[in-house]
């Protein structure tokens, strides 16, 4: 068992720099939450948080790569379990934040269309059920959290302050396209395999999953924390 | 001996889950407690409390699962000899917090209700006593905590204010069904066994807890914390 | 050298819990601390270092006594040599904190019993000196800090304000029932064997160490904490 | 593998020196984050991050070095990769802090230098490139920083204010003085061995670049905290 | 590799006291600072980088010498190396947050004076120059350091203010008394074995090291507390 990251591994360097950069961002999200306007203090909270808790997870992502150069791939689903659904209550808390009057049942489809995505994802990953069924059932999640930031309660709500209106622009977009990459990742590392295809590699796999939970993660705070920073 | 966990260990992925929730409620817990009303501090920090002690053995114990394969039934005893009396304590600081007068009595009952229906199941747990009798006197505790809560000074102290008396409902339905969980895990773990039924093993008694303690500890101060936060 | 607590270990029980405790109480103290009126302050952050500085010992006190089964002695006397003064100079902190003149004379014989009484234990309980004159030396120094809290300077001071009095009172009977317990564990454990007798078994004399302890250090600072808190 | 560090590895401990001077430095920095004038606090902030993903990082390093004696090549470029971006975007920040209206392209053009300059060498150091060439690439992005920071938009805005075009001067020092660190380690380390020059040795190039880290990371930002200090 | 303490090793027992001292009082420091009148918050936070680094070394030098029985000499130099430039500056802050007026000069020479005495000392200690030699060039640092805080700027400026004068007072008596341990402790320990001399055994040079490290560190932040905690 290594334990010394070695020079030319570089998806252990992707590890590396997720890992530190949770850490970082963790700070600066508690950090800078203390400071704002009080009624931002939970939604800086709560992405503070989704760093906390994926930079725990990546410090044992991390280590787990270097150690057997396997994919850590348990690891990565109780850190999405646990953070996924931090972030999709967001959208209803800088709703709050912002002080625009929205109904408790957004907090509840956006917790239920993310837990839907998970465990189909989980579900088909670790063999509960066939693959492509687990990948159906998590697309069905997905698609009904983006018919909610994009046409639902919340997404008409947002519209009513200009803020706010940018904020979920761009956040929207970081689900749409952020979290495509994890569909990917599963359509390429667990259905291809499975009609033959070899597209994709482990390393490949894992990096574009650092990559991708680097920005959704902290990208994803960064936005949520200008919008806070700005309203004075 | 195992460091890591396994993809295939769902009761491991449970103690993990939990760890890190607890470490992640923690954080929010103490942190929100800075900026509530001065008046519900103490209140958010015996939660903050609670979820720190139980993040603390929930690492321990998800270290000795992944490492043995059995249950940590030591550090679980440990941990709610700890964590529950000051849960208890929660009903009579949420009065004060709310600025209802009660007996310092309230406070003794509760602590001393809670003692009994611990000191009771690890009796019984660990052999001291038969595990019937342990059952029966924890019960005895467990009813007397209930019969405080519903129809004691306490509850009747609850009604005076509207957003307390939502929050005892809450916390109530907790206590009742939330903690039932225990005593049926002591039930079918520990007694039909011992009747020649074979109905529970090692692993669902585990995620049962699991899943109890984090909605015991971790719901429990959320409700709290939505009290004191509209309480402004 | 065992690694994890056995389920039959209840002393290592007893060092678990009062080591978690202490976690918590450091948490608990240096918060409330930052809340306090300013004058408190210093009280709550001393009462909040000997948690500190206890449960630094007691998590390797729990270590070693889990991986050799012997009894910490020389970790207990690191701890008391910290943390027994600065209780001590609590006495004098409080009458400071609560606005009453005291000379700096109360600080220093409240310094110099609290050594004289801890030096004189630990040179028997090493065998620097017979352990019945570290006994009578321990002895002398523990009656002269009690002569200062009921009879001295401090206690005629403590008088002048109402809160003050009774939370005198109450550390007057922690420093002489539950010190007691010390001494008491010095003639059973070290001086009762020299002479034939064999009453005291090292798990008990441990045990009773552990809940001293937690009475003397948690109890202390929890009676401090609620003078503190309610005087606003 | 060693773990104390031996009193004749002077290498070793220049590492030690500046891992918990970065220790250090970042509690500092975040102490007083928390104090200067609310303009200031991200600026205090971004610096406390960097010395604490250096002190990360340092503390890796130090342990690698101590075990094996080798160079740390790759946890420097980690450290690099997340830090200097760090810092050049605070010439951005300090001139939004003093209240200085200035385009977001200063900031982009600031991190897209960085980027090309850390990208480069790393190419080249690991061979993905030849030497010579990331050389020339990371020189490039280094010219073009220090042209955006001595003539371009921000070194403009920077002469708005007296105590800004204090600090722009002091900052630009560094990036031209104490940055040449390591180009020229690069050139001694990885050029002139290539052309059969020997001039330089691993001892050498590491006391230098702990020595530059320091200049850089921590020096860089006492003269930011100075200009936060005293901006009252 | 002995890894718990022995209850004879009472040179362990110094390193344990100093350790765990150090990271009480570091608590101790950074909490006053954040609650003392505003411009003696920096003094705070100085003398708290100084316990906290030298808390940090003396966890290694009391695992270094628990595990090996030997002088941990190497960490002392690097401790001392960050920490007596630290206490140095002080003297400067002290003025400053008194509000006196006094030449950065002051600065400037507490520091080089302070560098000189500490590298005259670790190359005669490592051999690097003769004992003797380092021993002089010491020595003239130290004088140098005297000078300036008896007859130099700082000293005329320390009388200006009657709270000032008292500290500065204090201090200098740690200076010069304090600090003269290290010389003798030299002499004893380096010199005078090379004359034949076997006065000084390394067990008592590590005690009185500690001694002095726990005198010269935390009663040294102590005063600058005291006169901090009653300039309201």
């Amino acid at each position: 068992m290594e334990y010394f990251l070695q020079t030319t591994d570089y998806v252990g360097v992707s590890f590396w720099l997720v890992s530190v950069a949770m850490v970082a961002s963790t700070v600066f999200f508690l950090y800078e939450g203390m400071n704002v306007k009080s009624s931002w203090r939970v939604s800086m909270l709560v992405v503070g948080l989704v760093t906390l808790i994926a930079g725990i997870h990546y410090f044992y992502m991390r280590e787990y790569w270097v150690a057997t150069g396997e994919s850590p791939i348990v690891y990565r689903y109780i850190d999405w379990l646990l953070t996924v659904p931090l972030q999709m209550i967001e959208f209803y808390l800088i709703l709050i934040a912002a002080g625009i009057i929205v109904s408790p049942l957004v907090f509840w489809r956006l917790l239920i269309g993310t837990l839907i995505m998970l465990l189909g994802g989980y579900a088909g990953e670790v063999g509960w059920i066939t693959a492509a069924l687990g990948f159906v059932i998590g697309m069905f999640g997905w698609a009904y959290i983006i018919f909610e930031i994009f046409k639902g309660e919340s997404s008409i709500a947002a519209t009513k302050k200009d803020s706010i209106r940018k904020a979920f622009a761009a956040l929207r977009f970081i689900v749409v396209f952020g979290w495509s990459i994890y569909p990917l990742g599963y359509i390429f590392g667990l259905l291809t395999p499975m009609i033959g295809g070899d597209i994709i590699n482990i390393d490949f796999l894992n990096i574009t999953y650092n990559l991708a939970d680097f920005i959704n993660k902290i990208l994803f705070g960064l936005i949520i924390w200008s919008v806070a920073y700005q309203d004075k």
